[in-house]
C-alpha cells in the first residue's frame, strides 16, 4: 500500500425532502453568507419547481440570491468568467450549485476564480494548485459526475475546445451536499445509464493499479461495483423505486470522493480516451465510457491480466477455472453483457461512429496527455490505437 | 434506505514515517496553537521512542507541550478531570493523543470538558449533546477502537464503574489522524487479534439492521470484513508485513468512522453484552466480542435469519444450498473457526469464566441499557439470558 493523505469534509445530507434544509445548511456550512450565487442548468430544475423550493429555503434565512442559470453539459469557461464577474461586482460570499456535474463544476470554478487575482484558467492550466475558494454547497439532481463529494472540476476552454480536469485535495470539495434520491425519479433512462457507466468507471479507474497490498480498498471497490450492477436494472424497470435510486445516488458519490483510491496509484486512461471521443464526436461521457472500458480491459487481459482476472472473479462473478487470460476475457464479456442489458452501447458503431478517425483520436490523446500514459500499464500511441481499434 | 447526515472531516495521513509530520499537522489543522496537551498511555510509546519523535516534531514548530501520560485501558474520569484542570490553568488550545483508543478517548473528553462551564460528565450522562471541543489530533499506535476517525469516546466513571459511550456527530472527530502501520509492528498477537475482533464487531453491529435497500452500505461492509479476514492471519505470521498491517490499520478506521452505517438503523447489542463481561470479569473488550458475537448470531439465526444468511454467504463464503437457518448456522461456524484460527476464544470457558453469573450480567445489562434493546431484533431479558447461555 502506498502512503496517502485523505480527507472528505463534505457534509452529506441524504434522503427524502432534504432540499428543504438548503437554507439552514447554507447558513451553517457556508460561513453565514449574506449573499450567494446560485448556479444551475438548462431548465429541468426550473420546470420541476426544485429551483423555487431551494430559493425559498435560502431566502427564508434572509440571504440574498444572485443567479447564473442555463449552464450546459461540458460546461465552458465563458460562463465561469460571467459568474466570477458577478461574484466580484456583487461581493458574493458563497456559491450553491443546483444540478449535476456541469452546474457543480462551474460553481467550483467560479468559487475558485472569484478570490484569485489572476485568470481562473491558471489553475486548470496547472500553473498553480487550487488551495482556496469561496465555500461551495450542492443540491444534486444527477448522480454521475461525483463532483458533489470530490475536489475535482472539469471545464472546457471554448477557444480550442480544451476540456481540462482540475483536481484539488480539499479547496473544491463542497461544504455540504444535499442528496435527495427522489429528485432523480424523472431522469430519462439514457441519462440514468450514462451515469451508471460513469460512476462504475470512476471506481474502475482507481481499481486498476500497479500497487500491491490494497485489499481493503479493493474489497470496497468491488462491493460498490456489485451494488451498482444489482440496483441499476431495478432503477430502469421502476424509475421511482426509492431504494434503488438511493443506492445509485450514494454509490455515485462514493465512487468519486476518493475512498476507492486510498493507498494506490490510479489509472485514468479510459477517461482520457473517452474525452477524445466526446470532443470529436459529441458523445455523452458516460455512454462513451461503456465503449472504451471493455476495449481497454481486453488490451490489459492480453498484456497484464492479473487484475483483470481478479475483476472478473470478484466483480463479475466468474467462477470458471482457467488460465488468467480466459478468466479475464470471460469477465469482460460479462461486463459488456451488463452494459447491453441496461441499454448502453459497447462498440463505436453502436455509438453511431461508423468510420472512426483513429489517427486523429490518438494524436489528440497524446498531445493532451503525454507520450506515455496510464497508471496500471504504461501505454504509447502504438498501444492506444490498438485499444481504439478494439472498440469497433 | 433511511435518511442520514454524514460527515468525516478527519484528515488521514497514512503511511510510513508519517509521525514526523505531526508538528506541521498540529499547526495546520489544530488552528495554529501556541500550547497543546499531549495525552498518552502506559509506556510503550516512551520505550519505542515514538513519544520523543512526536514531541520533537511539535516542538520544532515552536509549540509548547504539556503532558498527561499513563492513561490506562478502559480510561477513567479522574484522568479526564486532571487533564481538564491542566488545560484550563495553562490555557491549552488543542489536544493531541498518541496511542490507541484509551489515549484518544481521554483526549476527546478533555477537549470537550475544557471549554464547557460545567462537569464534562454531563455529556456522557446524556444531559446535553457534544457540539464543541478543543481541536483534537491523533497519532495512532493501536488499530482497534476506531476512535481516530469517529466522533465517539468511551469513558468509565470510577464511582460505580459506569462505562459510558458518548457519540458526537462532529465535535469529537479528530482534525487529523496520523496512521503509520509500522508503529503497530510490535503489538503482541493477543492485542492484534483483540483489535481484529473489535473492528469486525464495529462493522457487524452496523451490518445487522432492519433497514431494507442498503445494498451500497452492505457491499462495502461485507468487503471490509472479508479484507480483514484475509490479512489478519498474515499479520500473525509476519508481524512486520507492512501491507498486512496497513490493511488492518485502515480497516479499523473505516470500520468505525460511520461509512458502514450510512442510511440504516444499527444494532449494538453485542457491544452492550460484552461491556458487562468486561465490567464483571475484566475481559479485554475485543476478546470478549469474539465470544459474544457468535452467540448473538446463533440466537438471530433462529429468530430473524435472513441477514445472518446473507452474512454467511457474502462474508463467510458459504455456498451450500439449504434453508435459511442451516446456511446461517454454517456461516456462524465458519466465523468461529476464523476466530479460533487467529487464537481468539469463542466460549466463556475459553475466556476463563467457568461459572458465569448470568442473572447478574442480564440485570446490569438492562439496568444500563433499558428493558428492550437492539436495533436488528428487539431483545428482552428472556432473550439476552438465552444469548449469554449460548456462550458457554
Amino acid at each position: 500500500m502506498d502512503n496517502f493523505s485523505y480527507c472528505t469534509p463534505t457534509r452529506y445530507i441524504f434522503g427524502k425532502d432534504t432540499e428543504s434544509q438548503t437554507g439552514t445548511l447554507v447558513k451553517e456550512y457556508l460561513d453565514n453568507p449574506s449573499k450567494i450565487l446560485l448556479v444551475y442548468g438548462q431548465g429541468s430544475v426550473i420546470r420541476s419547481g426544485l429551483l423555487n423550493r431551494v430559493k425559498d429555503s435560502i431566502g427564508k434565512q434572509g440571504i440574498d440570491i444572485l443567479e447564473l442559470g442555463g449552464v450546459k453539459p461540458n460546461p465552458t469557461d465563458d460562463r465561469v468568467y460571467e459568474g466570477i464577474d458577478l461574484c466580484r461586482s456583487e461581493q458574493v460570499q458563497a456559491v450553491v450549485a443546483v444540478g449535476g456535474g456541469s452546474a457543480i463544476d462551474t460553481a467550483k470554478a467560479i468559487a475558485l476564480g472569484t478570490i484569485y487575482d489572476g485568470d481562473f484558467w491558471d489553475f486548470y492550466a496547472g500553473k498553480l494548485p487550487a488551495t482556496k475558494a469561496l465555500p461551495i454547497g450542492v443540491v444534486l439532481t444527477i448522480p454521475a459526475a461525483g463532483s458533489e463529494g470530490s475536489g475535482n472540476s472539469v471545464i472546457t476552454k471554448k477557444e480550442g475546445m480544451h476540456k481540462i480536469s482540475l483536481r484539488s485535495d480539499y479547496a473544491l470539495r463542497p461544504k455540504f451536499a444535499v442528496l435527495n434520491p427522489e429528485l432523480t425519479y424523472t431522469l430519462p433512462p439514457e441519462q440514468t445509464v450514462a451515469g451508471v457507466s460513469d460512476m462504475m468507471a470512476h471506481i474502475m479507474e482507481r481499481y486498476f493499479t500497479p500497487t500491491q497490498g490494497v485489499e481493503v480498498t479493493d474489497r470496497i471497490s468491488e462491493g460498490l461495483l456489485r451494488a451498482i450492477m444489482e440496483v441499476a436494472p431495478i432503477v430502469l424497470k421502476e424509475p421511482t423505486n426509492y431504494d434503488a435510486r438511493a443506492n445509485i445516488m450514494w454509490a455515485g458519490t462514493l465512487a468519486h470522493n476518493g475512498i476507492c483510491g486510498c493507498g494506490k496509484i490510479e489509472d485514468w486512461v479510459s477517461h482520457f480516451m473517452e474525452h477524445e471521443l466526446s470532443a470529436l464526436y459529441g458523445v455523452t461521457h458516460g455512454t462513451g465510457l461503456a465503449v472504451v472500458f471493455p476495449a481497454w480491459l481486453t488490451f490489459m487481459a492480453h498484456h497484464k491480466p492479473l487484475r483483470v482476472k481478479q475483476f472478473a472473479m470478484n466483480v463479475m462473478g466468474v467462477t470458471t477455472k482457467g488460465d488468467d487470460l480466459s478468466v479475464a476475457l470471460e469477465g469482460i464479456e460479462k461486463l459488456k453483457m451488463f452494459y447491453k442489458s441496461i441499454g448502453l452501447p459497447v462498440t463505436l458503431k453502436e455509438l453511431g461512429i461508423e468510420n472512426p478517425e483513429f489517427d486523429e483520436l490518438v494524436r489528440k490523446l497524446h498531445e493532451n496527455k503525454g507520450d506515455i500514459i496510464g497508471g496500471y500499464y504504461r501505454l504509447t500511441d502504438k498501444d492506444t490505437i490498438e485499444i481504439y481499434k478494439l472498440m469497433v
